[in-house]
């Protein structure tokens, strides 16, 4: 898998500078990385680093000076560095069919070269696409779909009326159509309503371990195109997720809440039900959202307002026990002042 | 499955206005319901959109005005909702014994009509009621039970020592009975205390996907009739909690903390160990608790504190650095003021 | 397995005072023992429940007046409580083989006396040491290993490439070695960055149910020695925690953080990635670290600072709407002052 520095250019994109022929054989961290090896220059903040580095080459945007080290020039070199770690990065070899201690229905529709471990299960009416990959423990339930080319990692479960499509990753443990949390109450007593909505994932979308994305009540829940939720991440019912969004760890998001596409929301905040995000809202960690919030603006807090706000208030909070005191001795002066002019 | 409105009536109960021999053959939602179905108004926001809704029938509150369509009048019309939907709802027809490939020791006892699928284990002195299902991939450890009509989806773990209760319903992932999180510290090092206690489920509760409930250290985890766990909830060793409460997703409860009957967690809550909280206490989504809460109070914020309190605090917050500046202003006009005057 | 107190003495360290002989066949908490059990003071607070204990013995520091009763002196009460209770716990007996219905590969190497549950699965290059027992549908990956007396609870996921120690107890659920969260976007898309690292996990560390630990995106994740986890804890792709540290439920760490050794963060708190935190620190429940933090030191909020000045802002806070109108107050007097003056 060794290639020249030219050849890499060639796969990956971007202009090779210095000598194009020197052989690449991995790609590492700029501490990391030994002679064979390409690194790469991101983060303006190791250009320092350049100098001690072993890498034999090294990716970086125009201009950024590498010294006399070979060079394989970027426009987005995190992105170029993406590609190149894809390429070396080892690939598993799947075994291509159905394996000795799977269940697999009769009645379920199973792709050419896909893979189901031994432990898994797949119900009537079920469909895995081609060259899908089902490790030991999962579970797909009866009728649900996954398009070509997803991984589901062991003991997913993914429960009936979940419709998955291409190039979809799941990692271990996530849940997948559980019921959405809907009781109507009377006399007390909680009754449970029936939840008969499904799951809509759509092409592109990873999903961290452990997360859980609940069922819709009537309708689906969605998550579109791209987007890439992390581990222990719970979506409630008939949420939608636009395209492209980043959901962090252990967000939650309460039912029929509506992102736009390209929100990210950072680990652990929480969104109430019923509103609606706009299109590349950014919500830092912890956040508490309760209300609707407008396009393209960073928002942070709990209860959440805008972010430079949020900023002023906590250096503000961070100096209120001075404030008091400042208050007090105002109070003192006034009344020393009023009395001495009765 | 199609019933008159009258029949319908009959069987949820409440009174029909209008032609009650119009054919329901099932119930949406106001904007999606369709002719043939039956919709609802629980929440008088949406009585505009009854004007334009397709549905051949509505369900709503005495002395609602619905125009000329038929009614079904109920004093709670999201409950009878719940309870046409009940009727409306497919129900999954279940194989009703051990399947082949499932894990299940002579020494265990399956009630009648019990369903376990493959790569289900239940292992010795185990019991599992009538009519209860094991999906794919549970795990019932040495001498727990189970009730009747018991629902147990993908994955679950029910470890030894666990008893629960009839017509609990479990979601994909969750544990129960795993070791509460206990150690004696000694020389800076953790030595493990055993959690030799165990998890009482009583009747009716329903637990949501990949939560956690713990084992007591010595005694039980109890969890009473009726209460409803959300997804991703922790549950310490210890922790009792009340009839009909409402725990609502990635909310934590610490060790030994008690809640009453009719206590509702909002999302992300966290309660510290050894409190108690009232009967019918609701606690806002985020808030830290340290405290124990009284009866029938609404708590919010991390450290909490009633909630109208915690209302007017976070109003004065955000005008937290405009009094600095108001504070400022002060103090330049006192120090002009006394300057003039000497 | 009745003792002697005397015979326990032995057993666990710590000196007899009183009639030695008595017979202790079992340990409680100081209000439900009775006759022939033995209990403990290790918190003062529970010393007037002495009186009316039905315990034939009771385990103390030296000095504490435990009235009448036989006693087990020890510096370290607890730690000998722990001790007690492990004499007394039930060991579950393992059938000490791989069972039917396993699926383990003939390229996996299984140690002596290790028990391989039904539905668990090991892949080829695994190494399953001594005495260490996979419960059902655990899943261990290519070229994975773990030590001797390790305890894997149900459906735990141990991806490829992730070495564990000794004496490592896993529960339920949890997932280790899923791919870390790592995208290079370009053009708004998202692209996977490969995570090729692993995961490590040294002797002695307890992991919780439902728990996630990313594998590293280039180097490994680790979790050195001692360390214990609590239940739906999140960890990031190439987190290093230091030993004997204690990690709270529902904490999440986020990416390349790193931990010194005897480190405490409490229940929901979060960490953002990149930081380092000192030894020792101990971070208060749903914290959110911002940045490095100082060893030894207590630290609480969201965002947080040391906790001494957390709660005098937090008690200026909660008297935040009483100065303002202190301030209007300040306002009104100074201004009418000023008219009068005039």
């Amino acid at each position: 898998m060794e290639k020249t520095l030219k050849e890499l250019a060639e796969l990956v994109g971007g202009e090779t500078e210095g000598d194009a022929q020197i052989r690449i054989k991995g790609v590492a961290g700029i501490k990391e990385a030994g002679a064979g090896e390409i690194t790469f220059i991101a983060n303006m903040k190791y250009i320092g680093e350049l100098a001690s580095t072993h890498a034999s080459a090294v990716i970086a945007a125009p201009g950024v000076d590498v010294g006399p080290r070979p060079c394989l020039r970027a426009k987005n070199p995190y992105f170029t560095f993406a590609k190149v770690l894809t390429f070396f990065a080892p690939k598993k070899k799947f075994p291509k069919c159905v394996m000795g201690g799977a269940h697999v229905s009769p009645e379920a529709r199973i792709g050419q070269d896909a893979t189901i471990y031994p432990g898994a299960s797949v119900e009537p009416g079920a469909k895995i696409g081609d060259r899908s990959v089902l490790y030991p423990g999962v579970y797909v339930g009866e009728g649900s779909s996954l398009g070509a080319d997803c991984i589901v990692y062991p003991n997913v479960v993914i429960r009936e009326g979940v419709k998955i499509g291409d190039r979809v990753i799941i990692h271990g443990g996530t849940v997948i159509g559980g019921d959405g949390f809907g009781y109507a109450t009377d006399g007390g007593k909680h009754f449970k309503i029936p939840q008969i909505g499904g799951v809509l994932i759509e092409d592109d979308v990873e999903i961290g371990s452990n997360a859980a994305i609940d069922r819709g009540a009537l309708g689906d829940t969605i998550v579109r195109r791209g987007t890439k939720i992390d581990n222990l991440v719970q979506i409630a019912h008939n949420v939608v997720i636009g395209e492209d969004s980043i959901i962090i760890a252990q967000v939650g998001i309460s039912g029929s809440t509506e992102l736009g596409h390209h929100v990210v929301l950072a680990g652990q905040a929480g969104l109430v039900g019923h509103i609606k995000i706009g299109d590349g809202v950014q919500v830092g960690a912890q956040s508490g959202i309760m209300n609707d919030l407008e396009t393209g603006k960073v928002y942070t807090g709990s209860p959440a307002f805008p972010h430079m706000e949020f900023m002023r208030v906590q250096a503000a909070l961070r100096k209120l026990p001075e404030l008091r005191k400042r208050v007090m001795e105002l109070e003192k002066k006034l009344e020393k002042y009023t009395r001495t002019e009765e």
